[in-house]
């Protein structure tokens, strides 16, 4: 039973694109934010602003990320951009980003994200949480 | 009698440029928020993050900016940032930016900002302030 | 007799946006640029990637932008960007963009841009150009 | 028998925070790209700008880059970034990125980038071409 993908399609912009003519890399992490909030937005029905005060939790801070880069993406091009969790654990998950252009993968992004609430003992900290199960069952495409 | 005028001096990184291999226009007004921010460290001798609550003011919100480009920024030329006051109003101020490279103005940027609180009224809402006399007397040069 | 009006909408993202929760100043100048490619696309039929080889040009270089920021605009907010040359002198020409948000007007902008080609005494340095006529009269609404 | 280390200190802007009030994740991958330029000056002693160049290479494109964030980075924070290739392979070599605040290991990155040249037989394509030696050798602290 695989998790619900978000979709986003996008052309690249001038003010993405470094002197190689390339997207700069760190660009992308930023694509792979939108998605991840899309993600979110989509399968939860929450607008992104939302989303912390609707669980009650600060955001989903980020503590590990990554991505391989198959090929340049070139100002101009099209990109499909789809994202999806590949593993939810406890208090953590992974998301996965394939950027497509042309119908050929360009980009694989991964993300880990936290579900994150306020330290009751220490509100200038946060501290990871359960997910609860009932946003874990909103991810399942049915 | 001048304003107080803060320096800077900074490389252009392959990250700032576009497909022409110049800077990125928005990029400099990125520079020109560096300029401000050591500015009114240098004059006030506050550090950026403590201003706020040093001076019971939200932030110095941009009301308008804009900027002239005479030559390219280059990847690796170092550049020469000034900033000054170039005027305080009752709430507002200019702020004027010019980068130098290799002794040649190359952009020239402004900025209008608010010295802003929050609205007691309205917690929600900022209003401008009148900027306080000894915060104005600390950018005269002497 | 008005000119060409191009239009956009997108939602502004967490990555656009800085401590105040609003979008940092300079991401409005990468949103005009946005807008001016937007524009000569739909106004001369060409993939903005194609527009300097079509028309025999460098780019459209910047030389002078602005903004009026009259209102914040926050993570989450649906924007509306419309993009319109305002004016086009011999070689020169203004863009004007407007963001609304709501229906309100959020941000104004302006850019001054030239019509640039490569000299041809000197293939490092560029040099203003007539704007073709036919290229100007493809602006004009019908 | 170590590589050589580059050193670069920065305080972290307003401008590359984000509404949680730190830094937005995308920009340590820019972090980690200005240690790479600077590690490459560092060791081979040529300007950025003139790294292709002196070397007849295209650049050293990324094919990977992950990080993993161990605290946040706040506005104002000063960073200590220490860049070093931790292997180098034929034709490719991985660099890893430590920033430092407070003494303490902030955010972890790596990238793998490629040696690569202009393919003779295709001059739209670019190949990987081994690392020089003496490139690598000037890389080993003495």
């Amino acid at each position: 039973m695989a998790n619900f993908v978000s979709r986003r399609q996008f052309t690249v912009e001038w003010s993405q694109c470094d002197p190689a003519g390339i997207v700069f890399n760190a660009r992308f992490f930023e694509f792979f934010d939108w998605g991840t909030w899309l993600l979110f937005e989509a399968a939860l029905g929450v607008r992104p602003p939302d989303l912390a005060g609707a669980f009650g939790i600060v955001g989903l801070p980020l503590v590990d990320a990554g991505a391989r880069f198959l090929a340049p993406a070139r100002f101009g091009d099209v990109v499909e951009l789809t994202s999806q969790v590949s593993e939810f654990r406890r208090s953590s998950f992974d998301v996965e980003h394939r950027l497509m252009i042309r119908g050929e993968l360009t980009v694989e992004g991964r993300e880990t994200r936290v579900w994150a609430v306020r330290d009751p003992a220490n509100p200038a900290q946060i501290k990871a949480q359960p997910i609860p199960a009932d946003v874990i069952a909103r991810f399942r495409e049915t």
